[in-house]
């Protein structure tokens, strides 16, 4: 017990946090809520064709973003985009938010004003609205913290859960680009080549995939979602746990950016260590019925203009998860991280 | 312009920055928003006989707390109850909260567990839920922020609009007793004078006048109603301008709180200045119709064990707010803030 004391949050870290808060809160008998604690998004029931969702998603200057790479206008949209990102993986429509901002006192209002604008114009864009927040100041680095609410109609919710083996693995939009872009700002700032600015875009200013949730959603195929926030290895992890299933990733499949093969080299790094690890991509990972049409998927993305890529297929969870590669050689897909992975293919 | 650009936020002022939100949002042409930026609490329809309350109140180490005076445990049930407390001022019911939470790596595993703890056994008491929330890592101050979502009847809802010019002024419970806990703490730390324990207690574990409000919004006379968070003064300003009227205050009908005058003496402070500027309180402070019969009144103290009392009445508007001393004398409530009061009262 004393050793144990003596540890900090650091050495526990998140999804052990996560664990001991479900340890902590009461059994809930309430019918009402859906889905609670330890999910992105929360459900709740409003009526018979309505579920509520909210959701956070707390920023701190110096962790999550650095005003040397990213302007206040930048960071009051992508702040909001990054929620409205977790309803889109519910299938879901944004509707209101609230925005809890802590200052520092030197803030100029013209950057005040620019942040706000940032996230009213991002809201907009959905047809949502802020409603509320608080302001509070503080003496060292800015805090953005954004309530997110949307609404969904309960038969048409996706979740982690659902995937069955047989089902076909599918993405939206690109792998890796918001990490490439952010290792290139971290090595060049904002004097990177031009060439890898949609690299940087994609980091910079990533777009919320609700549009093509709620297509997804309304199919009726999909079986299961989540949007790609800690990176392609992690994130489907999430939806094998919850759906109790194995996968196998095809890795020639994997839709990469143009040039990501160079700003991994720019920047030291492997190519499939970015598109595979690589977080904040904030596309949607979904699963759909073996039997899809794929006229299901292809309408998806013309309606969008989002391509939707094939990358893999769910297996029983006996099979686990794995890559295959070029040759048909499969690399397990560990589950803490992909440190096993990275060895294998870092070279 | 120039010289615009060169202030700091901190020069603006919360009610400045909220000003400048609310020319900055797009004007919303929904019908479905009964209140939006601006007010303690956002609510929106949900459907004729419910309304949902959103709120939400960052808390930041250093400026709003300090470890050397509460625990973890204290302070989750505290900022739960300020959040509480929102919900209480409209008369509505609690019913879901997120979390999020940017915490220093060094905290406790243990500490996170008291403070969460706390968090749950508040809402638990007044049969509320966390759904959901968010950590981040922070190198430097905690920083809690909780999203508060509630239910109210439409028909009963109360807002700082609807005071008459004749309404009664009532309060709950005692006011200056979080100031005055504060002042106590700040100069003896934890070794402060027993006596002074109510005091130091009122500012560390403020009750949310949860059922207070549900019973005031029941009665059918209520007109008007905030929290008081910002002090008597602030507050009540906050109802008269909303509801475009005036007051007068009656100095010796304050409820104070035992031992206030020797701890206004103890901290160097004058009693009055502690007992209508000091904020912290959340006590309600509401208006009822001139009619309104005492049982009503007493009924509602009866139930909750709280006391209520009638302190002044609401004037026309071109009659201002003045506070009526025990001469009879009326000194007038400035707009901004207590300063001129202050020095009339001080000695």
């Amino acid at each position: 017990m004393k050793n144990q004391s003596s540890k900090s949050i650091k050495d526990i870290g998140e999804f052990g946090l996560i664990d001991r808060i479900q340890k902590l809160l009461p059994a809930h008998s309430s019918t009402e809520i859906i889905i609670g604690i330890g999910d992105d998004t929360a459900v709740v029931r409003l009526d018979d064709n309505r579920s509520l969702l909210a959701t956070c998603d707390i920023m701190v200057e110096g962790t999550h973003f650095r005003f040397d790479y990213i302007t206040p206008y930048q960071l009051g949209r992508r702040a909001v985009s990054i929620n409205l990102s977790d309803i889109a993986s519910m299938g879901g429509k944004p509707t209101y938010a609230l925005i809890s901002l802590a200052l520092p006192e030197k803030l100029s209002p013209d950057d005040f004003d620019e942040l706000y604008s940032g996230m009213s114009d991002q809201m907009a864009d959905f047809s949502a609205v802020i409603i509320g927040g608080n302001l509070a100041q503080t003496s060292e680095n800015m805090v953005i913290d954004i309530f997110m609410l949307g609404e969904i109609e309960p038969d048409k919710m996706l979740t982690r859960s659902g995937a069955e083996p047989g089902d076909r693995i599918m993405v939206t939009g690109e792998l890796g680009a918001s990490a490439a872009g952010l290792h290139v700002l971290e090595k060049y700032g904002l004097s990177y080549p031009e060439r890898l600015d949609h690299l940087v875009q994609a980091h910079l200013q990533p777009e919320p995939r609700i549009d093509e949730g709620r297509l997804i959603a309304a199919s009726g195929y999909a079986t299961s979602m989540i949007d790609l926030s800690d990176g392609l290895g992690s994130d489907l992890r999430h939806i094998l746990e919850k759906s109790g299933v194995g996968a196998e990733i095809y890795m020639e499949k994997l839709p990469q950016p143009e040039y990501i093969t160079e700003a991994a080299q720019l920047v030291s790094r492997s190519t499939w260590d970015i598109v595979i690890k690589g977080g904040e991509d904030y596309e949607l990972l979904f699963t759909v019925k073996p039997d899809t049409p794929d006229e299901i998927i292809e309408n998806i993305s013309r309606t969008t203009s989002t391509p939707v890529t094939e990358i893999g297929r769910i297996l029983p969870e006996i099979d686990g998860c794995s890559i295959v590669d070029s040759k048909g050689d499969r690399h397990p897909l560990e589950t803490k991280g992909w440190d096993h992975f990275d060895r294998v293919l870092t070279k």
